[in-house]
């Protein structure tokens, strides 16, 4: 088949030059504009000597600038590493070396001191290399890197191929549909693959992005109405603060796409009930975003499942190498088109979890009779106590629908006799009673499960991307 | 990239099992049961002895069964030659053989002499193979083959593969968009690609198509309605009576997507005023479908375009090799995932019309200021009646060999229901019985390729380099 295909900005902008690619506040670029910007800048990175084959970090905030920079660096076939801004600066550096990476462009106030970084302004400064010409994409070159953190040891560079974002955005519209004036939401951050795959699916389809800088449930809300959203990416914390502002589905939103790890059933109640159409989904960065989802219409019978493949895609479970049944628990196994190319540099970890194209994604979840996947949990936060499987995020979502308890984060903790016991670590807004929490636990779980210690904290600690670190608890 | 996909009705039947597949009539089938059904055929055939890698040439009508064929063969990764019903036997015979087709499956009332023929009724009587596997779809593979008379010689084999296809699908959908509720209508035949193309969009989409066995302009009206049609493929033919019956678009209509050649202005502009969305297409049986189409809010300041590229796909004209400017005409040349992967067992005609991806179509055209292709004219010589490309060539070989005929020239003559029809014109010995040359012909072209006037003429105009110049005629 052809691997060769037009840069897709270059040809977007041929396509439907005046129709809007990005909205960032009072900003609006067509997409002949924002391909002319980044034409642009492209010829001023020629003038660094970026050539084909180079790699360039990106340390940015989501703004009109980062979506041109990352269009530039692919019109010059230099490959692209998102840089996590919530990293430390020594952890940033093992990025940056390790990718090889020849430039690091970024913004104020990240004073870096990485002799190779530019201000992306101070890149806009650049008198441009006159001749310049948009290098056409082949679908198995890697577009973009981004590091994620293993369970133990440095942090692995996953390889997103251009195909790998091509069928990530095709599968995604194959399943939610495609209009002609929708317009997505990005307040994810575009380090992450949630939001970077916006960027992609934008291109691809014609449609146009509004994003913001960070979440802020009002900005959210204003922004819905004002800039005519229709699909907004959440997670569970974004989607709470949300919900809890919302008594019905404000026009003209029609799919609120729920990612980053199991929900509490109760969010989902909570959602349903409001009528808010939330399409759950599971994915990850080496799955280039979502791999699978559950469609709206399963959202009330197939409560907290994250639904079904998209096209082309496939899942199983498998315990020791062996598929299991349905209902049986066991390792989440994913292949299909979005599926990374491998880790950067790093061919063991790409051999454990890449096998003829199936890529283990060391979480824990269930198929069941009718094939919608039950993700359970991280394979790193299994406690395992007295030889019984205890998943943190079940025993969270039994503890979250108690009353005053607004967030919950269960690890295992050291025990002499058990091996591992959970302890809970709770955001409250009113004091509450250990002895009915523990009597609440209970009536709802195993005795095993039920956790022997309550911390009440002031925050959870989460990542970029909004997930709960319970390593960090 | 990952070439490897679970086969696409498979995979289509586990995510929406529900979802119906396809309406003729008062006939439904849902995904699953076309899934179950294509399946049993499946080991049929495979009782059969047919084997990954043969080719099974289909002779049908549009009806369930034949979409239940097709599948069937994919199941066992089979390639399928579709035979025009319209061709004399002849015609056929020539494209079976030459496919090395292990079996054709027909229906009533195709009277084949061919040994290894079979209805598809009698093959529905067969008991099937108890242990079946389907097996996956590797993007490579040829799916289909279509034969397309050429200019000169015998037809060509048209290699279709499943990339092809799915390219073709996933672009059509980037450009028309992809609702819920889509329904698409199809009248043009199954064995032609404008038909077929339906097919694959159907599981790719998890779409319904409404299949007629043929165009009846009431048939169509009524269905339009009572099955819920959102988009339907017409030829110029097609659209001038439905347009005759209609005042404005029915409900639910969305688009009316128009193939098979240019359509005169008034007609379009008849459409406009009636505001039935027309969207003007371009493409053949070697760009699987659509390669270029005029988006809706287009159709009154680019009348008579085709419009821009389908996303990934590229055009350009070219005169003796050269690259034209804006407005200047020459060969269409176009580029592009859906572009064929060759002709069977003809590497000089494969050689001759693909270079470096880029597919040489014979059309003569020009993209104007704004990169918006006008078609000129089709192949040169190429008619258009009624949908069907008719090749003069081929017709004149055949009047060639009738006795007492000298010299044959065939061009097309304007006519108010077909379009275009074939003409005769004959440089002769002694006198022929006209009734004696038809038969003569029908028993060797399909019925469509009979001329339908011979003129008698003393010399064929020619040019220096003793070329036969039809448009002289």
């Amino acid at each position: 088949m052809l691997m060769e295909q037009p840069n897709w900005l270059k040809q977007r902008a041929q396509l439907t030059p005046n129709r809007l690619a990005v909205i960032q506040g009072n900003k609006r670029l067509t997409f002949l504009k924002l391909f002319t910007e980044a034409e642009k800048m492209a010829a001023q990175l020629k003038r660094l000597a970026i050539e084909k084959g180079d790699t360039i970090a990106i340390l940015m905030t989501n703004r009109l600038e980062m979506v041109i920079c990352i269009h530039a660096c692919f019109f010059l076939g230099a490959r692209v590493v998102l840089l996590n801004t919530r990293l430390s600066e020594s952890e940033r550096l093992y990025q940056i070396e390790h990718s090889e990476a020849k430039l690091m462009i970024t913004e104020e106030p990240f004073d870096e001191q990485y002799k190779n970084a530019m201000t992306v302004e101070d890149l806009q400064k650049i008198s441009p290399e006159p001749f310049f010409q948009t290098v056409d994409i082949h679908l198995d070159d890697t577009a973009t890197i981004m590091y994620t953190s293993g369970t133990t040891g440095r942090p692995k560079g996953v390889m997103q191929t251009f195909s790998n974002h091509y069928f990530s955005a095709v599968s995604s519209a194959l399943n939610l549909g495609l209009m002609e004036d929708d317009r997505w939401l990005v307040t994810l951050p575009l380090f992450h693959i949630s939001g970077l795959s916006a960027l992609f699916k934008s291109v691809i389809y014609g449609m146009t992005i509004v994003l913001h800088k960070r979440f802020e449930v009002k900005d959210v809300l204003r922004s819905i109405q004002a800039d005519q959203v229709t699909i907004i990416s959440v997670v569970q914390t974004t989607l709470t603060r949300l919900s809890a502002e919302l008594s019905n589905c404000p026009e003209p939103l029609r799919c609120l796409l729920l990612g980053g790890g199991p929900a509490p059933s109760a969010l989902l109640e909570e959602c349903r009930k409001k009528q808010l159409p939330i399409v759950q989904t599971y994915g990850m960065t080496e799955t280039c975003s979502q791999i699978a989802t559950l469609a709206p219409q399963y959202s009330m019978t197939k409560l907290g499942s994250a639904g079904k493949p998209l096209f082309a895609s496939n899942i199983r479970i498998e315990r020791n190498g062996v598929p299991c049944t349905s209902g049986e628990h066991g390792e989440i196994i994913v292949k299909g088109p979005t599926v990374m190319k491998g880790y950067l540099k790093n061919e063991t970890a790409t051999r454990e979890s890449l096998k003829g194209g199936w890529f283990k994604t060391g979480d824990l979840g269930y198929l069941d009779n009718d094939g919608f996947l039950y993700v359970l949990d991280r394979r790193s936060d299994l406690i395992i106590s007295g030889g019984e499987n205890i998943y943190p995020a079940e025993v969270e979502a039994v503890l979250q629908t108690y009353p005053f308890v607004i967030e919950a984060g269960v690890k295992g903790v050291d025990d002499n006799i058990w091996g591992k016991v959970p302890h809970a670590f709770l955001v409250i807004s009113k004091a509450v009673d250990r002895e009915e929490l523990i009597q609440f636990c209970k009536d709802r779980l195993a005795a095993y499960k039920v956790p022997k210690a309550f911390h009440i904290v002031e925050k959870l600690p989460r990542n970029a991307a909004n997930k709960l670190m319970r390593h960090k608890l």
